[in-house]
C-alpha cells in the first residue's frame, strides 16, 4: 500500500456568495470520517449543474462557501478505519452523488439516487474543484487503473446518467432509440452508449454539422429538426414498418421536443425525461397515451452499479469524449463561456494549475 | 358436442344513424367464417363506449347501421372449420376487442390490442346487443361452466380493463396502490383485483358514502376530495413512512387528478392512466418527474391472457360486480340514464326479452 | 431518546468446542464500533442451522468459542457515531446476515447476501443467543412497535427466507404454486406467504394430519406423498388445465422430489430450491428441461428489501407463525430435541432466564 | 401482386420407412388451406434434426412418408382466403414451427413453440426439402427482399436457437458470456449474436484452429477444454475480478460441460441449456445451487418475434453464416458426412437441382 504526504493547504474555488464570482484561494484539506476517503483530485469535468450551484438559480439552496464540482478523477490517499474494500494509490472518482445512507427503503434497493439524505457533491457538500476532497468511500467510483484521468472525468456525471437513461428506456438489443439533442455533449456519449448496447440510434438535433458528427458516431439515422417540414413523420419513417423508435431520449433543453416525442415514439414504447429545461412542463394527451399504451418516465443520475459499468464500456474504449482541458485557476472563465452559450463538449479542470 | 337450431333472424338493438337512438327490431343471423364463432349472446353489460358508440362523438367513426355491445356472454353454437379447441356449448365471451390479425408485431408480442387490423365489437363491427353475435375464435373469451353468464359480463370490458391496469402499474404484493375513481363501477372493481392480488388499497373518491363502500370492499384507507384539505398530503400520510403509494390507477373521468397524481406517488413510482376523460391533457413538472424517477403510463383493455386472468380471479369468487338486469328491448333507456348520469354500477341486458 | 444501563457482564450460552455442548455462562458484553449497534436481544429463535454450527458439521467452519443464534428480536440500547436512522429504544432483529460490505458489486445491486465478505451472525460473528448482541446497523431488520418480539423472531430467518423464495418463483397472483414440505415449520409460513401474495398454493407433505393442517392455512389442494400413486399426476391435475404449477418451492429435506418437481412445474415454469438435504444433487433430463423451457433456480435468504417486507406481511396479520417458548438456559434442551428428530414447529428462547 | 404458375407435381426428399435412406422422387404440390401459405422453397439449410427425423431414433414418431427440413427460404406464390399480410412474392421462411393454435395458454403468451398442437416443419408435418411446401401463414419467416435466400437459409433455425438462448440469458449489454461450443456452427452465430447485443464473449471449445475462428468473430477469450489444466478457473479468470460469466450458453452435445457450467458461472448468474446431448442429465449441487442462488434454464427454438429479430440483426450485416451448398439431390450424401462426423459448418440444399 501507498503512503501519501497531504498538505494541510490546497488551491480550491471557492463559491462565496449567490451568485459567485468563484474565488481561487488556498483553503485547508480536510480528513475523511471513519467511512469516507480522501482524493487527490486530479481532473474534473465542468457542467452547468456547477454554474446553476454557483448562481444559486435552483429551488434548492446549496452550502456556503461552496466548492463546487462532482466529476473529480484522482487517487486515494487517505480512508477512514471502517473502509475496507479501497487502498490508497486506488484511483477513485467523485460524482454527483457523494454518499447516501445505505440504510434507507431507497438505498436498500439500489435506488441511492433517492435517498432523502444523499450528500451531493459541488451542491450540498464541498466537490472537486480543489486538490482534495473528501467523499463516502461505499459511494466513490472504482476507476480502473487503465482510464485516463483527464479522459475519464466527463464520464462521471454526463457518461453514467445518458448511460442510466438508456436502461431505464427498456430498449433491448437491435431495437431502435431516439436521441433528442444528440449532437451535445450528453447526445454524443449518448449516441455511443447506445450502440455499444447494441441499440439502433435516430439523432435528432440542429443543423448540418451536428448531423455529421451524428453519423460519424454511429447514428442510422439524423434528424434536422431545424429544416425538416414534419418531424414526427420523418422520425417515424426513419424506423421499421414507419411505427416509431422504441424509445426516445430527451437530453435537450426545451419543451417543445417533450411534446413530440409522445408523438412519434411506438405503441408500447418509452419516452425518458433526462434534461432539464427550467420550469418546463411533460404535456401529453390522456387518449393517445392510454389507446397507444405510451410510457413516460423520469431518470435522474445513476446509482453504483451504473456507475461502474458505464466506466467498464468507457475502459473497453467504446466511448471517446471530446473535452478541452484548463487549469482549475481558470474556471471562472468557463462559466462566463457557458453563460454566453459559447461551450460546444465538455470542458475539464486540471488542479495542479 | 351439442348440436343447436339456429334461427335466421334475431332480435337486435340497431343504430340507423350518428345520435341514434337504437332500434330494437329483426336482422338475419350471420354465419361465422372459418376462424369465427357464432356466439349466442344471453347477456351483456353496458359501457359507456356504447354510448359513444351510437352518439358517433368519439375521433375515429364507428360502422353504420351498428350493433353496439362489448361485454357478450353467452354460448358457442356455430363455429368455423378452422376451429379446434371451442366446442359447440362452450361458454365464450365477446369483448372489445372482437378480432386482431394474430400475426403483426404487436399481435407476435401478446399486444393484440394495439394490432392496427383490430376488430373492435359494437364499433368497427357489430356486437353483442343482438341474440347471436359473430367474433373470432382465437379472441373470444373462453368462460368457465361455473360462472353465472349475468354477472359475469361485466368483466369482459370492465374488469378486464382495470385487472390489466395493476399488471401494467408493476407493484407488487404487499405495495401499496391509490385507486383515483375507486367508488365507481370500475373503482369497485379495481379494489376487489387489487385485494386479490396481495395490494393494499388507499381508495380516493368523493362523499362518504362512497367511502363506506370502499372499505367494505378492503380498502385500507379512504381520502374524500370533496372534504380533503389537503389531498396530496393526506393520500400520502396513509402509506408508510409518508413516501406515497407505489402506484396510482387513475379511473377518474376529469383532468385535475391526472396532475395530482404525480405530487404524491411514490419516487419511482407509477401512475396509470386508464380513464378517457374528452380531450384532457397529462401535465407534470419535467424537474420533479426527472428527480423522483416517476413513471407515468397508458393502459388500455387486456390482451387475451389478461382476459382469462381476470375471469379466473372472478370464477373462484373473489370479485363481485353490483349490476342491474333489463331486457335488451330496454337499451335506449339506459342510454337515457347514462347521458343523465344516473347510473350507479352496470346495467346488463337480457337479450331473451 | 431512551437512555439504557448497559451492564458489562451478560448471560449467554457458548459452544467452546466443535460439537458443543452450549455452555450457559456469563461473558462481558461488547461495544458498538462507528457503523453497529448494540441489541439487546429479548426473544431469538432456534434454527437447524444453529445445531449444524455447534456439530461444526458443515464444509465452513464456524468462530470458536462461539455464541450461535440468528432470530434475535430486542431493543437498540446503544449505537456508534455514524448510525443515523435508528434510535435508542427502537425495535431491531438480528437475522443470519449481520452485515456485509454494502460496496462490492453484489451488494451494490441489493444482493448482500451474495457479498464475499458477508458476517453470518451465530456462525462467523457471535449471535443473538445472548442477552446483548452487536450487528451492523445496515443491516438490523427495522421491527415495527407494533410487533410482538416473541412472535416475530422465527420470521427473522424463516420468515424471510420463504417469502424471498415465492419472490424469486416470478410466480404471480392469480397462478399456482407447489409448496413441498408445506406441512413443516417453513411450510407453514410459505402457505400463508403466498396466499397473501395472491398465489393459489397446492400443498405436498406425508400424512393426512399435515394435510389438515395445509389447508386451514388455505392450501386449495393437498397431496400426500405417502399414499400417492402418481405424485407427478396428482400435482398436475391440481391445477386449472392439467398443465402444472407454475412455480414450484423445495423446502424438503429429501432429494427425491427435487427429481419429481421438474416433471410436474408447468413448462416454462419455475423450481426454486431452499432445503438444502446434505449432500443432496439436482439432476433433471436435459432434453425436457429445454424442450419444455424449465428454469431451476436456487434462493438463499433474503436481503434487507425482502426482510422489511416480509416483516410488513407479518405486522398485517397475515402470518402466524406456531412456536414454543423456553428459557434461554435450555437451549442444549432443544439441541437434543432436535437431533432427536422431535421438534415440530419452531423454538424460541427467552434470553431473560 | 405478382401471380405465380404453380406445377402440379415438383421434386422432393422423401423418407419413406424409419432409417431412410432419402428418396428423391416427384410428389404432387399441395393447395394452401384458408389460413396457409405455399412457398416455393429455394434453399433449404439441413440440421441434425432432420437426420434425427429421417433415423427415427427420438421418442417422438416422425409422420410418414415424411418430406423432412425446417430451414427453407423462399417466395409465397399462393395463399388462403384468410392471410391478410402476406402478398404473392413475399420472401418467406419456413421454420420448425410450421404452425400453432395461436389460442392456447401458451400461444396467448407469445411462447408458441410450447404449443401442445404444434405442427413441426420436417417431422409432423412435410418440410422444406420440396420445391412447394405448405406453412401457417401466422409462422412464415417474414424475410425481408434484401436478405439472399441461400445465406439466410440457416438463420431461420440456427441463428433463432442461438439468439432465443441469449435472450432467455438474461445477460445485459456490457456484461458477459461463456459459449460452450462456440468453434461449432451454431457456435459461431452465437458468438456473432452476443456481440451484436453488446455482450463479452468467452468461447470455449476444444483446439486452437477453432480458437482462432472465435477471436475472428470477435470473443475476448478463448478457454481451450483439450489443453486446460483447470478450465473453471481459467473461466472466472477470464471475468472482471474473476467472479465468473454473468451466463453461460450451452451448445455442447456431450454431458460434462452442463456439470461445469454451475461451477463458473458468476453468483446469480444463468445457465441456459440449448444441446441435446442423447439421454443427458443436468446435474448440480443442491447446497452451491442454493447459496450462491445460480438459475439453470432450457431454451427450446424462438418464437416468432425472436424470429423477426434474428433475422433483422442477419439483415444489418453482423451476421455471417459459413455455409456450404449442394443440390437438393445431394442430400443422402449429406446425411452420410453427418454420420460420420465430418460436417463442419452449415450445409445448404438448392431445391432446383
Amino acid at each position: 500500500m501507498a503512503n501519501f504526504e497531504i498538505p494541510s493547504e490546497q488551491w480550491a474555488q471557492v463559491v462565496e456568495k449567490p451568485g459567485g464570482p468563484v474565488v481561487y484561494k488556498k483553503i485547508p484539506v480536510q480528513k475523511p470520517g471513519p467511512d469516507e476517503v480522501l482524493i487527490n483530485v486530479k481532473y474534473s469535468g465542468v457542467c452547468h449543474t456547477d454554474l446553476h450551484a454557483m448562481m444559486g438559480d435552483w429551488p434548492l439552496p446549496p452550502k456556503l462557501p461552496l466548492v463546487g464540482g462532482h466529476e473529480g478523477a484522482g487517487v486515494v490517499v487517505a480512508k477512514g478505519e471502517l473502509v475496507q474494500d479501497l487502498e490508497l494509490g486506488d484511483h477513485a472518482g467523485i460524482k454527483w452523488l457523494n454518499g447516501s445512507c445505505l440504510a434507507c427503503s431507497f438505498c436498500m434497493q439500489a435506488d441511492e439516487p433517492l435517498c432523502p439524505r444523499a450528500l451531493l457533491s459541488g451542491y450540498t457538500v464541498d466537490g472537486s474543484f480543489q486538490q482534495y476532497a473528501i467523499a463516502k468511500a461505499a459511494h466513490v467510483a472504482r476507476i480502473p487503473k487503465e482510464c485516463d484521468l483527464e479522459a475519464v472525468a466527463p464520464v462521471l456525471c454526463a457518461g453514467i446518467t445518458v448511460y442510466k437513461g438508456l436502461k431505464e428506456s427498456g430498449a433491448r438489443p437491435g431495437q431502435t432509440v431516439a436521441i433528442v439533442g444528440a449532437g451535445g455533449g450528453l447526445g454524443s456519449m449518448a449516441i455511443q452508449y447506445a450502440r455499444a448496447m447494441g441499440l439502433r440510434v435516430i439523432a435528432i438535433d440542429g443543423g448540418r454539422e451536428k448531423g455529421e458528427s451524428c453519423r460519424q458516431l454511429g447514428a442510422a439515422a439524423y434528424v434536422d429538426f431545424t429544416s425538416s417540414s414534419d418531424l414526427v413523420q420523418e422520425v417515424k419513417q426513419a424506423t421499421p414498418e414507419g411505427l416509431g423508435p422504441h424509445a426516445v431520449l430527451l437530453l435537450a433543453v426545451a419543451e417543445k421536443p417533450f411534446h413530440q416525442a409522445t408523438e412519434y415514439v411506438r405503441s408500447r414504447g418509452t419516452v425518458v425525461c433526462i434534461g432539464l429545461p427550467a420550469g418546463a412542463y411533460l404535456r401529453a394527451p390522456v387518449f393517445d397515451t392510454v389507446i397507444r399504451m405510451i410510457n413516460i418516465k423520469g431518470s435522474y443520475v445513476g446509482n453504483r452499479q451504473d456507475t461502474q459499468e458505464a466506466l467498464d464500456f468507457f475502459q473497453r474504449g467504446l466511448i471517446k469524449v471530446p473535452y478541452k482541458t484548463v487549469g482549475l485557476s481558470e474556471l471562472q472563465n468557463v462559466y462566463q463561456l457557458m453563460k454566453e452559450g459559447k461551450v460546444i463538449g465538455r470542458y475539464v479542470v486540471d488542479t495542479s494549475r
